[in-house]
């Protein structure tokens, strides 16, 4: 039955290996909402609605009670009950399943894989509206980072593991010679064995794109799969595993191959679940602090981590002022900063910038951008849809301490939309300061927190990035630059460093949007994630090969 | 000048790449030592001669004084001293070279890995003198396992390093549609850069076999590899790197790309540089105690270890009685068991087995092997060479501590070949037991030390192996049925608990050999070891990728 899977979608993973070889431009699944079925989007707008104030039935072994306090940043409870879970009792369950997913072959855990994107894509507006009011994100926004483009890279994930599981083969024939005397000759099986069970530990604010890299690489490499949400943003990781549990029923495996353990900010089991000696991989997403703590801890595991870093731009001159200004403007506004890709540092000379081969001051650089940005966040029911709401009132006390810090450029704005007047929304906050300040810009101020940065020059602009790259992580890193040799010593430095550096942006592309298939997630070469999303490193080590060897038959 | 050695060895390279893929028997190295031109042995020998007693010089950064106190197995002192290193200074100096050997690129480095193995391979009878004489291997063993089975070892993960560094285009064009306006157009960069320095740690018993995987592994990724043999096998060692940094000199780097740290017993500096803050990739061969202190302490690295474990050889019935007794002779005899490979337990049911339908007593069983060792190792003059010399002090006094603790079937005797009367040479010991005795055979007694273990029947015996192999590790397995379900659940459980398997040897293959391209050594599934020689997860992390990225010119 699963082997049905894998012929259904072989095409679609056959383009995916050749794009993640090339590298270009390539996607399954479309980003345009429009190109859905008409019936796409009342259906999944009713579907979300569906779920609110109801329990999430799942069936899952080990139940106990119920858990669930998510809150709408656009200003409303979800009421959405999800079962609580006895750890053992699940792990015990969980355990079992094992061989038979081991058994169930490379192609047929790949076809389960690939079925369960194919269901995520069809049902993506019912996750955009899952993901926009639990992360906050605008709507459209939600849609292609939580539909689409966290399906891209769920794809990208299994393409990988599906590459290395495939490239040794099943069973090999092995001849030596031994002179004038017969040769040996010996039959070899290898059989793909997965690690244990793999725990994946998702974040708030892309509860989806940043759940399914891990998801499905443990998954297609023989690990069975329990899916732990942040307790702020559950409901999109539900609809995902209730999804992968359907799939499963249906190709005859048990579901619980996947599972989902929901808790509550008050009564965390995240460390329970990542300290269980079965517990053999993990991917997180979140801070720091609990980054390295897994790190540290949960030696028992492979632990695959993303976490904070500080990005940075240097502006040392364009020839598109307009383009650049408008450019970052973008950046700056999107998701109110509350990507990991966002840079929160800009640096730029004392003595200002080139344009064109004229000189712009450095407070001619600020204004420029502090004006677009105020222009672009002026009307609250326009500017909802780009800067979301803020997810936690921990970012909102952040903007506020932080403005009595630096010189402000642009005071950040309580925005108050008619259409949703109980959004937590804020615009973006800029400040001035300087090179020596790095007490103010030298760590991570998550959210529309951001610094122009007045340097001697951009040597010193260049050598503040790599270093804080190096010792703080980053996952994105820009230059504006229209001297070659001022490229290519930034690129030797971001390449040192090990953070991915984008050139001279002025038109669609920003800093803080990757493609998968071709623009690698972070790097794993700096403190900001020790993995990236995703190359063969990613997927090689999540499984082993284990083989026998007998005489051939004569 | 680097990309002639790739030119040189691209159809070494293009073979070694498809023999990874289809696994079945290739070697550019010939095992047959006469196989080599003429003059190679004499030239070995007086190579080899020429180093004794003397200063093995390597004009390195950080010499300060000379260390060495290597003694022959076959009863002599080499007398060779090697340079004392000031651990600082030397780090520092190879820390410079990252940047040159990053640029040197795939190919420039994976010439440079594929010219060394080549003059490796050309000096095979110097370094099978050397390893002889550090080892106590007899010298064909010393020869093959030390030579051109080490080379495979070294080209194989070099193989793969270039597989997965190849994967990924050096650029890429990305060209996105945006419907009716025009496509955002990209180009892309991708950078493979190196970890930082690499350690390599390598063991008394197998100085260049068990040097060479990481060796080449991390340097081919793009890391400087500094060499930290065992003090009792130095020389095997330094003569490699020696090669090395001429090869390195000659393609116009810095020879500090590779370097030697030696130390001796009384002053170890293997700590001191693991952690080293500079230090990012280890890899390490030997005790569990000192592999389990690498991966809970060298935080600040990836961390390869091969340490202990216990092999075990499952007896349950035969239709080659005397193929199976002649093959587990040879098994037990190879190198006197101080191979990780070597079955140290061998699992029979209490009430014997079934040869070709007829049932031979456990008794009988214990009795034709002892039999048949006593044979092999009657000659003095003739064993040395299968049985190689007892390497360390504390193994000859493990084999007569491990005389008294349960019933001998064979005991052990002192050899003293007139050929080499200083020589420390010890015949197998072989005991019985019972499947209740786990004290004494359920860890490992390193060197020649046999248990017959007399189980209730073969499905105890399988499950005893899987539990041991699960909580202690093991390299090997092996079975004797003629049953193909009770293979079928040997196959089973030795999959579950992550080990490699042999079923039914009776010719020319031994459980304690593997053949690379072919043979996974260990599985990086159990505690033996965390990491396996080798495949793409060998190699996929030692390197990560950075990319750059900007329009595309119009």
């Amino acid at each position: 039955m699963t082997n049905n899977f894998f012929e259904r979608h072989k095409a679609t993973l056959e383009r995916a290996v050749e794009a993640a070889k090339t590298r270009g431009y390539w996607t399954p699944y479309n980003e345009n909402a429009k190109s859905y079925p008409e019936t796409a989007a009342p259906e999944g707008d009713a579907a979300f609605k569906a779920r609110l104030n109801k329990k999430f039935e799942l069936n899952q072994p080990g139940e106990e009670g119920w858990v669930g306090a998510e809150r709408s940043p656009w200003g409303f409870d979800l009421g959405v009950q999800y079962p609580k879970t006895n750890v053992d009792q699940l792990i015990a369950a969980v355990e079992k399943t094992i061989p038979e997913w081991r058994k169930a072959g490379v192609e047929g855990r790949v076809g389960v894989c690939l079925e369960i994107l194919d269901r995520l894509n069809k049902r993506s507006y019912e996750i955009a509206h899952a993901v926009s009011n639990t992360s906050g994100q605008g709507f459209m926004m939600a849609f292609q980072a939580g539909g689409p483009h966290a399906q891209d890279r769920g794809l990208e994930a299994v393409t990988y593991a599906y590459m290395e599981m495939a490239r040794t083969p099943g069973q090999a024939y092995w001849e030596k010679p031994q002179g004038k005397f017969d040769p040996l000759k010996m039959d070899k099986t290898f059989h793909v064995t997965g690690r244990g069970i793999a725990l994946v530990i998702g974040c708030g604010t892309f509860p989806t794109w940043n759940t399914y890299p891990g998801l499905f690489a443990s998954l297609a490499t023989g690990n069975p799969v329990i899916v732990k949400p942040h307790p702020r943003s559950i409901l999109p990781a539900a609809i995902s595993v209730e999804i992968a549990r359907d799939v499963l029923r249906e190709a005859g495996f048990d579901p619980n191959i996947v599972t989902l353990v929901a808790d509550s900010a008050d009564a965390p089991v995240t460390k329970d679940l990542a300290l269980h000696p079965e517990v053999k991989v993990i991917d997180f997403t979140g801070s720091t602090q609990f980054g390295d703590w897994l790190e540290q801890n949960a030696r028992q595991a492979l632990v695959y981590t993303e976490k904070a870093g500080v990005n940075c731009v240097v502006i040392d001159s364009t020839d598109d002022f307009a383009g650049m200004i408008r450019n970052l403007t973008m950046t700056i506004c999107l998701y109110s900063g509350q990507m990991c890709t966002t840079p929160q540092n800009f640096f730029v000379p004392k003595d200002g910038i080139l344009v064109a081969g004229e000189r712009k001051s450095f407070d001619e650089v600020a204004q420029a951008l502090a004006d677009a940005v105020a222009k672009m966040t002026g009307d609250a029911d326009k500017a909802m849809h780009l800067l979301g709401g803020i997810q936690t009132p921990d970012t909102v006390a952040r903007i506020d301490q932080a403005a009595g810090l630096a010189p402000v450029v642009l005071a950040s704005q309580t925005l108050t939309p008619a259409s949703a007047p109980d959004a937590v929304i804020r615009t973006p906050l800029i400040m001035k300061a300087t090179s020596k300040q790095s007490d103010l810009w030298g760590h991570e101020l998550f959210g529309p927190i951001y610094f122009l940065i007045a340097t001697e020059n951009t040597a010193e602009s260049i050598a503040i990035v790599k270093n804080l790259v190096k010792t703080k992580g980053a996952i994105t890193s820009g230059i504006y630059a229209t001297d070659e040799t001022i490229v290519d010593a930034m690129e030797d430095a971001m390449v040192e460093a090990g953070v991915a550096l984008s050139v001279n942006l002025h038109g669609g592309v920003f800093v803080n949007q990757t493609a998968a298939f071709s623009d690698y997630h972070a790097t794993g070469a700096n403190p900001a994630a020790n993995a990236c999303l995703a190359d063969a490193a990613f997927v090689a080590n999540r499984f082993r090969i284990v083989q026998s060897r007998r005489h051939t038959a004569a």
